[in-house]
Parts: structure tokens; sequence; C-alpha cells
């Protein structure tokens, strides 16, 4: 157990900085316990001393506020969020097995993890610094200096206002009722539910109130959906943001032997909490559809597991998902048609080779 | 020109009750023609006098109402949202090649338009009720009786409270500038941006703030996305509600012959007004994409028209359209994965076959 806690059902990506992603036993149950949840780090973990920690909100507000985390605490109403987090680079390894992603780490699908977040509402402290009439977006900046950036500087990202502004999105120091660890973020990160998990910034040091997007790298050049076509670095494509419907298996593995007969496969799906998960499809031929069993809502933030029992005959199986959202859109098919030069946002429908014997 | 007006661009699909959808001609501009408009109505068009008119607005409130036309008018600010509809059997056609929809038109993919909508907002008309604590949804009652609703009654449907007190949904009377016709509500509808056609109630004579979704026919039984095995009429399956991502094309045809060597392509993307289209592709092999030029914005409510030059070798091509929404989800690859029983949300990728000489 080294400083980034117990590794038992982690895959580690990178050593320094730490990257890893969940073994999917610890995606289960309806919370991912914090020793196995994903870390995506951009630099080393910065060691922050929480007496001592400010954070500074300034820019196209009326006031600039330097904040305590003792004053973060007592003066705003405490609140709690069941939210899920995901990386725009989840499921990744998929993407790679069309076609190469150099440079980029194959993450599998054990980059999100839901976890239960406290602290305050942003929208409170938004309030009280008071946004003047042109801001239009918050940008975050963390502690931590990432060494791929260009030029250098700390890692960071943006969100509209009208986001900023709800109730949902929270600087948190608790992560499933224990303090913020440090490589989650400690003392102090932000809590964006439905949006790619860059912008829940660690290491929150700094608030910018702004008109316009924020303009790092992390913002303006990373994370972006480029065209097929597209060059990695160039500042252009679909910036990311909101969360896509997406879902996976959890049991049983791709590649299990498994008894003939009934099984039960279980996973989770999550539609990015503006729209909900309505309904969850299992197929063994790619054709006729089951539909699953939606287990504990957990709120609107928070991914719903699922499960079915499937009767499957002796032999070779390909079990096939989609989730579908309260819009009645479901997920693309094939990992194939969703190939992009920097490996994001990969919600096809996830597949399971199984062998019953 | 009978009374519903000219038919040049229509495609009738039922001549009592009237029935139509746009020729693909009507769909070229940002907005629709207003004669060429797609009509989907479940009785005979009411026919209502202006003069005598009255809406009752009743249930989970602290005031009924009763409101003329002129106290509508005069009493509440006037407001316009230029907004798209869409019929959530658009393009049921494509889903009943894969198998038969017993029952239920083939409507191609003309059952959708953008219009400007004037009227008031529903948000000022429900403040003036006073919806009480236990108020959730708003249910819309028109004039009209349709001859397939079990028990009889009357065309309605409801929507959230939350999403009726946003300022985009109106109670309108005119369409594209003109009083609205009989054939389009008057004297007045509801229009629902963001949300099926089927809630967008016409003839509207009775609005009814409730803690349930309203529990009428055309709520509870029709317009629901069934599991494939699914029975129509026993009132299961995901009731429909946002407008999933969908795109289509207007130039060239399916089946044209078109000279070789440059071709302009256009057609529209609507994403649903709570996301927006971001990008919308286009590949000549399914596998490479080209992007797409995004034309005029109409703001988050009305679809995105857009338009893009290939180069075609003479020969057989198959153009492949998937537009992409905020979220970074596209849509899904064929029509045969997303069959239903009822033939609804047909939102897959379309497909366009011409020959080039």
């Amino acid at each position: 157990m080294g400083r980034h806690g117990k590794r038992a059902d982690m895959i580690v990506h990178q050593e320094q900085p730490f990257n890893a992603e969940s073994d999917l036993a610890a995606l289960a149950e309806p919370l991912t316990p914090t020793d196995a949840f994903y870390v995506r780090g951009h630099g080393e973990v910065p060691d922050l001393d929480p007496g001592t920690w400010r954070l500074r909100v300034h820019g196209a507000a009326e006031r600039e506020l330097g904040l305590s985390l003792a004053t973060l605490r007592e003066a705003f109403q405490e609140r709690e969020v069941t939210a899920t987090l995901q990386c725009a680079g989840n499921r990744r390894a998929g993407l790679i097995g069309i076609r190469d992603i150099p440079g980029e780490a194959p993450w599998g699908p054990g980059a999100t993890g839901t976890a239960t977040w406290t602290g305050v509402a942003l929208a409170d402290v938004l309030a009280l610094a008071g946004p003047r009439p042109e801001a239009e977006h918050v940008g975050f900046v963390g502690a931590d200096v990432a060494p791929e950036a260009r030029p250098a500087q700390r890692f960071g990202g943006s969100i509209p206002l009208a986001k900023a502004s709800r109730p949902e999105v929270l600087l948190a120091w608790e992560m499933n009722g224990e303090p913020l660890r440090p490589v989650h973020g400690a003392p102090v990160r932000v809590v964006v539910p439905g949006y790619i998990g860059a912008r829940s910034v660690k290491w929150l040091e700094e608030i910018e109130i702004r008109p316009t997007p924020w303009p790092g790298y992390f913002q303006d050049v990373v994370y972006r959906l480029l065209p097929e076509d597209g060059v990695p670095g160039a500042g252009l494509g679909m910036p990311l943001g909101l969360v896509a419907l997406n879902s996976d298996v959890v049991t049983p593995r791709n590649g299990d032997t498994v008894p003939a007969g009934s099984l039960c496969v279980r996973g989770h799906a999550f539609a990015g909490g503006e729209r909900h998960v309505t309904r969850v499809d299992v197929s063994l031929d790619g054709a006729s559809w089951s539909t699953a069993e939606l287990l504990d809502d957990q709120g609107p933030w928070a991914w719903r597991q699922w499960r079915i029992v499937l009767d499957l005959a002796p032999g070779e199986h390909d079990i096939v998902v989609r989730a579908w959202d309260s819009s009645a859109a479901t997920q693309p098919e094939s990992e194939a048609a969703l190939w992009n030069p920097k490996g994001y946002v990969n919600n096809a429908r996830p597949h399971l080779r199984v062998h019953a014997v």
C-alpha cells in the first residue's frame, strides 16, 4: 500500500504521475469503493496543507474572494451528491483495437465510478462573488502542473455559468464519507456531475469567472472530439463537456467460461443526469432483445445498475448490451464508427464473449 | 386547394382524419412553409370559434382560470420561439422496411418541420393559476376526439411541470407570422420545443395541473417505446418525451442519378434543444468521414441545416450521415437495431443511394 492507497482492485496505467482504472470487480456495487476509484492525473499529486490552503475566486465578479477551508465549511451550507465521474478516455482500448492511438493510454471500462461527495455548492460561492453581467463561464485551476501542457501551466478547465449555478456542482472535501484523499484532489476538488471527469478539477486553487471558456491547454487543445482526419493539438474539433449515454457489463467477464443454463449478467449505465436511463436491453444474437431489470435509483447524477438472467445454450455467445435514455436514444452499435484521433467518448454498445459449457 | 391548404409539397397518408408529411423539398429551408408543414391528427379537425373559445386551467392550483383568446393576448407578454416539431413516428417507413408494423402509417422523413411560433409562455399562465406544492405535471387536452382511443376521449398529453415552467413552451396562436390555421390547432395550440410532437397539443381547451402524468390514452398507452416483444396497447414500455438526436438528407434524393464530380449534399439535424448539434459527418464508405458545414443557427429549439460538397466517382454510392450532439453522442448505425412494435423514434443514420454518371 503506497501513497496512492490500496491497489488490489486497480489496473495501473502509469506510476508517475499515477494513473489507474478500477478493476470491473470494483464497479459491481452502487457506490465504488474509494480504494478502487479510478485516478486520472496529468501531473504529480500536489502536497497541499489544508491549514494554509486558500481558494481564490476572481474574474468577472463584483468581489474577489479568498477562502480558507475553514471558511468554506462554515460560511456555506454543506451539501451531498451521489455522482458518477467518467473519464473522456474511458473504454479507449476498444478504439485502439480498431486503429492505434499513439500517445494515449489504453484505458479500459474502469475509468468511471460513482461516489458520494460532500462539500458546498459552487453556486453559493459564486453568489457571494457576484458574477457580473458578462459572466458566461467558470474556470477552475488546480495546483498540479502537467509536463505535457504547452505552454507550461497548471491543469484546469471550465464549464458554462448556467451549469456552475446548479445545486449539484460541488466544491467537495469528502468522498464516500471520508476526507478527500490526496490522489483524489485534497483538500478540495470540483465535482461536476454529468460532465467529463476532466472538468472535476482536483487540488482546486483558483476559480475564474469569465465571459468565455477558460483558454487553458486542457480546455482548448486536449479533451476535444476531433474529426477522423483531425490533428491532435491543433485546438480544433468539438469541445467535450456533457457525458454521453454509456453502459458496461461488470459480470461475467469477457472471455469467461460459464455453466450453460441460467446466467445472471450485471452492469451499469449512465445517461448524463439531464437525461436518465430508461431501459437496458441485452441480446444474444444482436437482433432480438430482452429488457434488463433496473436496480437502485441513486438519483439523476449516478449510474443505474442493472441485471438480467439469460438462458445460455452450450457454446460460444456474444452478449450485447444497449442502454436507452429518456429521449429514447440508444447507443451506437460499433466502436469502429466512433474512432477519433484522441480516442474519446467510446459509448458503443458493449460486447461480451462467453463460452457456456 | 381544400380546407387543409395547398398540398403540392405534401405526401398525404390519410384524408379523414387528415394526415400528411412534408415532401423533402419543403425541408430545404431553415423555416418550413406553413403550406407544407406536416400534419398529424388523430380525429377530425374541430371547428372552434375564436370569439367564444375558452381555455380552462385547473387541477393542483390555487386558482381555476377561464381565459378567452382576448385575455390570453392582452394579459400576458407575447413571446416568439423558432422550434422544430417532430412526430415520434417520423421515419417509421424505415422500420417497416425491416419488419411490418401493422396499424401504423408509413411516415417517411417528412414528419418534422421548423416554424416560428407566437403566443404566450405557458409558464406565465401557470404562474397566474399558482401550482400547489404537489404539482409535478401539466396535462393538455384538445377539442379533437380520436375514434381509436379506448375509452372514447379527447386527444391530450402531459409534460413535467419543470419543462412547462420554461420560457420556450408556448400557447401559440401564430405560426410563421400568420394566424394558426385550423389544421395546425387554431385558435390556440401548445408548442413544446424539444418534445415529441404529440405533446404540442392542438385545439387546446383544457390545462390540468397534476401530481402525476396525465392518465389519458395518448400519454399512457400510445407514444411509448415498447420492447421488441412488447404488446401495443398494454400501457407498458418507455413513455416518450424528449426528442432524440436525429438528422436527414434533403438533397439529393435517394435513388437519384447525379453528375459525377462535385455534388452538394444538404440536410438538417436536431439534438432536442437541451443539447445542440455540434457536428455532422458524411461518409461514402461508412468508414471514413468528412465534416459538413453547419448553416444558420436559429437557436437551441430549431434544427441546424448543413451542407457538404462531395467528390463522386462515376458509379453507385451509399452516402451515410451521422450527427453528433453536445455530449459527443452520435446516432445509432442501423434501423434494424431500432425496430419496435409501434415504430417510434427511428434516429438511425440516414443512408442515401445515388448513381453518379
